[in-house]
């Protein structure tokens, strides 16, 4: 195994750029904008530059590099080829091979942004220890990512471990970012437990809650609400554990992992979140996996840096 | 690769013995009875004499002998510990080292019966030419069976691909087999067709239907009456086709499979059957996973030793 190597997470707006030894020190950091210009078709020419830059400026030789691991945000197949990524312009690309033209013929792996995270995760984060790991993202959407015996599940179609997706409300009238109705990420995403949130606080049984004073409730309010004791607040985040904690109980089911972490930036409220979670989890899932523990993420924003290394190195 | 190998499938009545080539010809099969008296303790050991007398029989040296595949009801984790079959009489059981010690050293690999049989499908039967399957099995009960990259989804306690319950009705009162209420295999069983067509047919919307003259109404009978047209037979197989089309949505959303084999006594019914399924599964499937195609099982009772058989070449 060589010295060193590079995880890429390539986002919206920039792209996380991280220089690690290959024993999981994580030795520089920077970032530089997405440029979408094109059909992006700059995105990799510009992370290719970085690459070269960082390796001049601290010495290191192509000989000392083991590769490069860089998440996207779309679907990846196995090979490395992404399926289109609407938000970088990108349709049907030959990433790896591309990424690896551009380095020389460097060793390059790449995968979905939230697979991605969900390995680095399980290498140096809130799976650590475990080789089988169930990730959910909450974020602006609900993002997954599954790791079998230390790899990706990627998907024939680069769609492994879409949790987001799952049908979870079919009565819903509202249409998901995808098209569907009742995805599970309408409801525990950031931008779910806001809309649930207005659409509690506009009923009467909202009555003397702090968040009635809110500005633009948002689900940090929800949550921090809660944990005052607020009624409504409690009662919004017990609807999101059990949206949330049944959809889990149907992954594990049928995945069976040994640990599920939950990240993202809602993820940040903790203890809390994952009590209401676990609480509806427990009842409704098979017996075997009524078990299996919840942790939260602690790699943040890094976790993609971080398993886009571990891609390159396994 | 040595010329043979022997699969077996053990179920709660007889162990189905198989003799194989390594390239997969089907030799010669057999079957003994399951002695489940003592705890099961005779079940190995019987297994054990069924295969020396074979080798005996046909005049093979344990020098041809690739190895043996078993295939028991109930959760194996990856190391080949079972971890209790109710059928068998059998508690924690590490029936690799077990049935290896019998067979003076012999290779041997453990599945449970339903991801043996999934996996003996994607050898040689209706999921034969891809690596990522998912196998549902419509018998007395929802099995199923999950292949990723080739190989059995053990899971981290054995319940790797136990679709079969999946929650899939919040609002149901009787209990599943396994403790929970709601699940699929409540529904999309042969018994839980059965259960719906007694529910409908006693209800005045049945009148006029062809499976009010049938005595005890199963699910053959309800195909069947469909294939003729009946309207209430329609009906019933509309509402199968619902769960498990919207079930299945929810499955590819979190492991992506190249395609979903159906199979067990219920899948007999054929195209019909698969196309009440996929009427549901296409608009609740997340967008990339739309197209995957469905196939019927092929190889009936012998994917067990299939499967089995397969373990051992990998």
């Amino acid at each position: 195994m060589k010295k060193y190597a590079y995880g890429i997470d390539v986002g919206g707006t920039t792209v996380k750029c991280g220089l690690f030894e290959t024993d999981g020190t994580f030795v520089k950091g920077w970032e530089i904008p997405t440029v979408k210009d094109n059909g992006g078709a700059q995105i990799l020419p510009d992370i290719a530059a970085a690459i070269k830059g960082s390796m001049a400026e601290e010495g290191i030789s192509a000989d000392d590099v083991e590769g490069v691991g860089i998440g996207v945000p779309g679907p990846v197949t196995e090979s490395g080829v992404v399926n289109g990524c609407v938000n970088l312009g990108w349709g049907v690309y030959d990433v790896k091979t591309a990424l690896s033209g551009l380095l020389d013929g460097a060793k390059v792996e790449v995968g979905n942004d939230a697979n991605v995270a969900a390995l680095g995760e399980m290498w140096r984060g809130g799976g650590k220890g475990y080789r089988n790991v169930v990730m959910v993202t909450l974020g602006t959407g609900v993002g997954g990512g599954i790791i079998l015996g230390g790899k990706i599940l990627h998907g024939a179609h680069g769609a492994g471990g879409e949790i987001g997706h799952i049908t979870v409300n079919r009565n819903e009238t509202l249409a998901c970012g995808c098209g569907k109705k009742g995805c599970l990420e309408q409801y525990a995403s950031a931008t779910g437990i806001a809309r649930k949130a207005r659409e509690v606080l506009a009923t009467p049984k909202a009555e003397g809650s702090s968040l009635l004073k809110v500005e633009n409730v948002d689900a940090k309010a929800v949550f921090d609400a809660a944990k005052t004791g607020d009624k409504t607040a409690l009662a919004i985040v017990d609807f999101f554990g059990r949206t949330l904690g049944q959809a889990v109980a149907t992954i594990t089911a049928v995945v069976d992992p040994d640990v599920i972490v939950v990240g993202g930036g809602v993820s940040k409220a903790g203890q809390i979140l994952l009590d209401a979670v676990v609480k509806y989890y427990t009842p409704n899932a098979f017996n075997a996996c009524k078990e299996t523990p919840f942790k939260l993420a602690v790699l943040g924003n890094n976790a993609g840096m971080y398993g886009a290394v571990k891609m390159v190195l396994d």
